[in-house]
Formats: C-alpha cells, structure tokens, sequence
C-alpha cells in the first residue's frame, strides 16, 4: 500500500479543488491511501472513498507569510501536519499547493535532507513543443549553489526522469548562454567539466534557453536562480502572447473575430500542451521523503496528476533509494 | 556633423541588408557621414548618397569564428577597421550586426573602456505589451559581475533609457526571483541594497520574469548570464508559440486555415511589436565611444533604426559624457 499525504488547504483554489484532485486520483489506484490533512469544518464531502482519511489540522499557512515564522507559530497547520506524517513514515510522499517557501524550509526541517546532499532541488516539467516536457532544475530552491550541487542535480534529475517519461538515460543539458563548453559564468564552466566527466550521466552539453521547448533533452540543469528566471519568462511571454492576439483580435473587427473562432478548437489542444500543469506538480529532490509542489492555481486535474505522476510514481519507484545511493548516505562535502 | 563607422560585412544578411539600411539611414539626416567599412568588391552600389563613404577593408570577421584570435589575425578586418576609426575619433559610433564576442571583446581592447567602468554592458531592447520596450542590461557581456558592477548598468541604463525614450528618471527594475527584498541569490540581494540607496536612480524595486513585458520600468538590471537567459527565453518561447500556433493551424483543417487568414491582418501589427529588431541594436554602454550591435539577422529597417536610434541619438546626446563623469573618469575599484 502507497501512502499519500496531500496539504488540503494550500493554493489558491483550496480546499475545493485539492478535495476534488485527491477524490479523483485515490478511485484510480487501489494499492494508494491518501491522507487530506486539513481544515475538518471546511472540507465538506458527502461520499469520500473508502482510502482517503481526513486529518484534521485547524491551521493554515498562508501564501504571503514567511516561510520560518510561519513554520514556527503554525505548528498546527496542514502543512506541518503532513510533514510531520512524513517525518514519521506514515507516508511516502506529501503533496502541497500552498506556500512554497514554507514548503521548501518546512521538508529540510521536519523530513530531512538525505545526508550528502546539501541543497535539495525543485524539479518542475517545463512545456516542450512535442508536448513531453523537460524535468528542469533546480527552479528556485538553491540560490548560490556550487558547481558540486549541479552535478548533484543532474544525477538526481536523471533519476527522476527515467520514472516519469519511463527511458533509460535520459539527455542531461546545461542550461547556457551558448553551446560552446567555455561559454557562461565561472559555475557553468565548472559545472561543464563536472558533467562532462560523470559517467552515470547522458550529458549532451550546453543549451540555450531559446532552445529549451526543442525538447533537446530531457534534464535541464541549472542554478535556483538562473532556473526560476527561465520558468517564469517562458510562462510570462507565453502568457503575453497569448493575450496579445486575444487583444489584436478583440481590436481586429469583425473578420479578425469569425477567424479566431474558427481556428479556436485547433488551437485549443496546442494551447493544452504548453501548460505545463498537465504535466503534475514539481517534486523537491534531495530529501528523506517525495515532496511535491503542486502548482499554487492547481485546479482538480493538476491536483489529480500530480498526485499519480509524481507522488504516487515517484513513491512506487526505487528513485530515493538510488538518490540516496549516490552519496553513499554520508554528509561529506 | 556627427560621423558613424558601420561594419558592411558583419551579420546574416551582410553585406546586401548593411547597405541598404545605410542608404536609407543617410537619407534621414544632413547632419551625419557614414564611413561604410567593407571589401569594396562585393559592396555593389551605383548611387551611394553623398553622406556615405566605402572605407576598404579585406578580411571578413565570420560569427563561428574566436573572438580574441580573430581579432588578432584579421588586422584588416572590417570590424577591427571601424573600431580603429572610433578610437581615433574620425567617428563618434561604430555598429555591427557581425560576431558579437568579437565586438565586445574588440571595443574594450581598441576602442577602450571609460576608466572606473570596469565590465561595459550590452543594452537591448526586450519587448513590451504596451509596444514601447525596456532597455535591458546587461545581457551577455559581463559574466560574474559584483554588486557594484550592476550598480554601474543602472545607471549607465538610465542614462541611456532618458535620450532613447525622451523621459526623465526612467524607472530602474532588478531582475529578481522575487518581488521582496530578500529574494534571490548573493548578488541581486547585495545590489538591491546598493540600488535603493542611490540618490542618482528611479529604483522601483524587483521585477519578475514574468513581469518583464507588462513594461513595468524602462531599465531592467541583471548579470549577463541571466539576461542573456532571459532575453533568449523571451525570443524561444515567442517563437515556439508563433510556431505552434501555425502548425495547429496546418493541422486543423479548412476552417482552421480559413480562420487564420482572418486573424492574420490583425496579429500582423501585434507581430511587430513583438519584433524587437524594430527598436534597432543594443549599445555596448561603459566604452570610449559608442558601439552599437545589430542583431546578426538585422534586414535593411533594423540596420536604419540601429543607426539613427542609437547610433546617431546616442552621439548626439551627451550620454557618453555623462557616464565618463558617473566614475570621475578613474579606475577605483
């Protein structure tokens, strides 16, 4: 049996479509129970499945609280409740929508880091035109990381990526401003030499942000800071675009308007690929348990496939017993 | 008369596109003589205006090729030509849509730096919604910069964003993970601080990614590492969503291709605002004089913009005075 803790209170459309996403998921699979930690009076439902169990837990983390305070005070909240189910291996994985700096603190303080790996990794599928996506990290977890962590990241990562696209050796790439190996800052060039040494790994050298919807390869490192930077341009230009031909054509008259309506079903499932909550949410990788960040305006579906994809894939692999192999189990850097 | 030296050979569409976006250019201003850099063969025009003259040179600087050793072979190179008529002032600007290492690494060297600036930075235009564009800086030439160094980009950036846009105390973002102060890596966190105590800037504070086209300020300050990240996601993620969108349409059948005839004249216009060449090139700010690059798959209009937006607006200005006094015309640091 598969054990699931999912965080009913976080993200913007909580506790609804969290209760929603955990009912539809727990009919697919019979060897999963979900604990839905959270708010009992406000988790209302008539007929729940026999394997989803309601933790109470009378506190919430809200989005705009800081992450250690809110930890700290709210020892009550779904959040730590469900963290602590996984500190306690109640479970094998937690999935949350919410906060996702008190997600990130709240896992390396109550599950743990596997020891060795000093900065844990956020690992979210980036949209690619096949429609298959990319595992980029780290997006936003480890600021200032040093080139020993990237190394980490790939290994990591191509673990990970062979469970969710089910392939063996995944394409590893750096993410760089040119596909030449001397190209980019001091970590990059570091991290290049590191890659292109390691034999547990696919690498396929450098590429360009421009070419990460290529589908180049299936891994994409790089540091917190550069990755978020990249994930939040493709979604805001994405975005942009989007409501730019909207407005073009709200402006274009009534030629423009009978057009979009004619080419809106075939752009409907184009549009479907390159939302990247399809895919599910991000796992944090590093840690003694799966923890999955659920994206914050995660609807029942995204809900739904995150718990199957990754919580409820990742928990039913040997991805953490490998990750935990890699350093040999022991804090040495 | 204001003199400007342009590479005739440099860029994807060189020498045809560099000639005619010259031809038009000098059209435009009484005021200006362009010295035309190129091998005199291949540059075929029966009525060049009077303003423009053809300054010989043989070699060619090819875009695949090293920067520093290029520069070092290819003496009689139309790049290493244009850049020797800035350093002796017979010009106040030099552009090039050619290899864009070999014009950074070629402006320091014989063009030179203004002393105190320590990384010269290049300042595109990244698109906005509203169609009027942020400069954004730096984004490719100073990899691992320090604190001090962005401090310097914003306000080279300001400078240069109060001649090209016509307004005083442009408003200053930090590329950032984050929208609080204490987002983001080392440096963004150490040059918030530096940017909010500088009585010089318009700071506003931290801009997201996903944020950069809402045209939330007219300078956007980052590292060349995650600039140019940013600016090839912002290009990469255009493109694949233009790109898909017409493939969804190939594949839709007859009314989807009926609905995109349509729409087209409407996303035409919202098409070119998104073109960012229309804003012409991105000048390499902290230089000696001022060099402007092309972008390498400039047509004839980017050349002309380049030219007369920058190029010319720029040697016109007292910019060039103003950042030689930022420093106090000494190297400090």
């Amino acid at each position: 049996m598969i054990r699931i803790a999912v965080d009913a209170m976080g993200g913007d459309n909580a506790p609804q479509a969290i209760v929603e996403g955990v009912i539809q998921a727990a009919k697919l699979k019979n060897d999963m129970e979900i604990f839905l930690v959270g708010d009992q009076s406000r988790i209302n439902v008539s007929d729940l499945p026999q394997n989803v169990t309601i933790i109470n837990a009378t506190e919430v983390i809200e989005n705009q609280e800081k992450p250690l305070m809110a930890l700290r005070r709210k020892k009550d909240s779904s959040l730590v409740r469900a963290l602590e189910l996984l500190r306690e291996q109640q479970v094998a994985a937690v999935v949350s929508a919410g906060n996702t700096g008190a997600l990130m603190a709240g896992a390396s303080l109550i599950a743990g880091r596997i020891p060795g790996v000093t900065k844990p990794a956020l690992a979210p599928i980036l949209p690619t035109l096949d429609g298959r996506g990319v595992v980029a990290l780290d997006i936003g977890a480890a600021m200032d990381p040093k080139p020993e962590n990237l190394l980490q990241f790939a290994q990591m990562g191509s673990l990970y990526a062979s469970v969710l696209f089910g392939i063996d050796r995944p394409r590893v790439g750096l993410l760089n401003i040119g596909v030449e190996a001397e190209k980019g800052n001091e970590l990059v060039k570091e991290t290049h030499a590191l890659l292109t040494k390691a034999q547990d790994l696919n690498f396929v050298g450098n590429v360009e942000a421009r070419d990460v919807m290529k589908g180049l390869c299936e891994v994409l490192v790089c540091d917190g800071f550069t990755g978020n930077v990249l994930l939040k341009a493709m979604e805001g230009t994405a975005q942009a675009v989007f409501s730019g031909i909207k407005e073009a054509v709200m402006a274009g008259g009534v030629k423009a308007k009978v057009g979009a309506l004619l080419m809106k079903p075939a752009l409907k499932s184009f549009k479907a690929r390159m939302d990247y909550s399809e895919h599910g949410g991000a796992p944090l990788l590093g840690l003694k348990g799966i923890c999955i960040k659920c994206h914050g305006s995660a609807n029942a579906v995204t809900v739904k496939n995150t718990i199957i994809k990754q919580a409820y894939g990742l928990a039913a692999s040997n991805v953490l017993e490998k990750i935990t192999n890699l350093t040999g189990g022991k804090d040495n850097e």
